[in-house]
């Protein structure tokens, strides 16, 4: 059932594509345009069938139904009042970025139909070359209204992400910051930091351990900076508790306190289970 | 082609069933034996075919060819003098222990024909049920030979390895454990950190970087109480090696440096290419 006449992707990398793909895939779009800064990537969007059609100007917009802002933070943030200007009344706008605080707070000023959206489906691969199908199906997606979000954008988009099989959590944008700093940005800023400590000529003597622990380092820098920048105080206080959990650790073993030490690996243990 | 006639295998754990198992499908022993502390455990290789037979007590290791020390570390190093004792004329020894320095230097001063070894194929899982066949395909194995073994013991140990598809690498075992501090020690200690930072009741909201992230700290937690603790200097080292490159990125966030924190992520996405 479509659920929007013309929808407008900007940003038609790896979340943006696929978002494309899912919305055609279950006829919830009548038509579906692209863009991206990268003609070639909005051009190959087309060809994986992401996309009904490229759009040549962020006019595109004028008519949507839907506008979906894919890209980058701060790309989101400087294209707003851009976008803002051209919309038809009635419009609705989302974005998919990472971090809600700094983007809902921007954009529900100058959109008066904007709802933040945070589907958890991001990955360290980056652009359209590594697109899946249904890749929001099963995943959490956090929805961030505001006092002021129509009671109307919200359902709209709350059916819209409930079609593409997301598990939807309503939260305000300062809470959704608060969580995935602990749950995404604290463990994407050990990773980089892991991977640094370890030199490169040891590699060959490495196992599956430093490899899973560490995928995530090769995710896109600038994205990921722009992220932890957008967070950086819940992040500068996540990472406050990581090292004191770290250096509890680092004391057991420094006063050879073998009993501690099991504690501590239990406990993490047992509540690594629970995430599954 | 036959290796070693009697071989016997004392704890039938992930790494000990597998060694079973893959000794066997190549019929590289005539005979394998498996001790375990629970009885349970050795039965149930013996059913899955990782062992001919189940030892009823460390006599077992007196006509042996071969033996392989697959238990923990502390338990290798008890059972160590009772073994030595036993064994016929010309009997080899191995370990496969994940450091080295300490029970090298146990155990090449009471078993003449003793060689360290540490295939790299450990996992978060263990026990037998999580057993495998070839999980030493490919994998490194490093064998720490002292001044004093003999090039024929050596030798033949490397061919067996090198016959379960094994890439040798062989190191002083003081090498081995600085070298293992930070490829293997060092992301463990990281881990069970990390997912004891996160609170348990935010897990709904996170992604595949926090479960892949953490995956090994499901690790056991005696198991690895005594890998670190035996690698306590090394891994001290490494953990203020990477305490270092945390509060670095930490202090480019602080100081809102968007430009030192892309540099720093850039390089240790590209290191982290390079690992595959």
């Amino acid at each position: 059932m479509k659920l929007f006449n013309k929808v407008v992707i900007i940003g038609t990398g790896l979340i943006g594509g696929s978002l494309g793909l899912a919305l055609k895939k279950r006829h919830l779009a009548g038509q579906v345009i692209g863009l991206s800064r990268h003609k070639k990537n909005a051009r190959l969007a087309k060809r994986i069938g992401a996309i009904d059609s490229v759009g040549s100007s962020i006019d595109a917009v004028k008519d949507a139904d839907l506008v979906i802002l894919a890209t980058p933070i701060e790309a989101i943030i400087s294209l707003a009042p851009k976008i803002a200007k051209k919309l038809k009344k009635g419009a609705l706008v989302i974005d998919v970025g990472s971090t809600k605080e700094r983007i809902v707070s921007k954009l529900s000023a100058i959109i008066p139909n904007f709802l933040g959206c945070h589907p958890l489906a991001g990955s360290e691969k980056k652009g359209i070359a590594n697109l899946e199908n249904d890749i929001f199906k099963g995943t959490a997606c956090v929805l961030t209204p505001t006092g002021k979000t129509n009671p109307a954008v919200l359902n709209k988009i709350k059916l819209l992400w409930s079609r593409l099989g997301a598990r939807i959590t309503i939260l305000p944008a300062k809470k959704h910051d608060q969580i995935l700093s602990l749950t995404s940005h604290l463990p994407h800023a050990v990773a980089f930091s892991l991977i640094s400590a370890v030199p490169e000529q040891f590699f060959t003597l490495s196992a599956n351990s430093l490899r899973d622990s560490t995928r995530i380092s090769s995710s896109d820098a600038d994205l990921w900076s722009e992220i932890f920048l957008s967070n950086r105080n819940n992040l500068l206080t996540a990472l406050s508790i990581f090292q004191l959990k770290l250096s509890g650790l680092k004391s057991a073993l420094k006063n050879n306190d073998q009993k501690k030490l099991i504690k501590i690996l239990k406990l993490a243990g047992n509540k690594r289970k629970k995430l599954g």
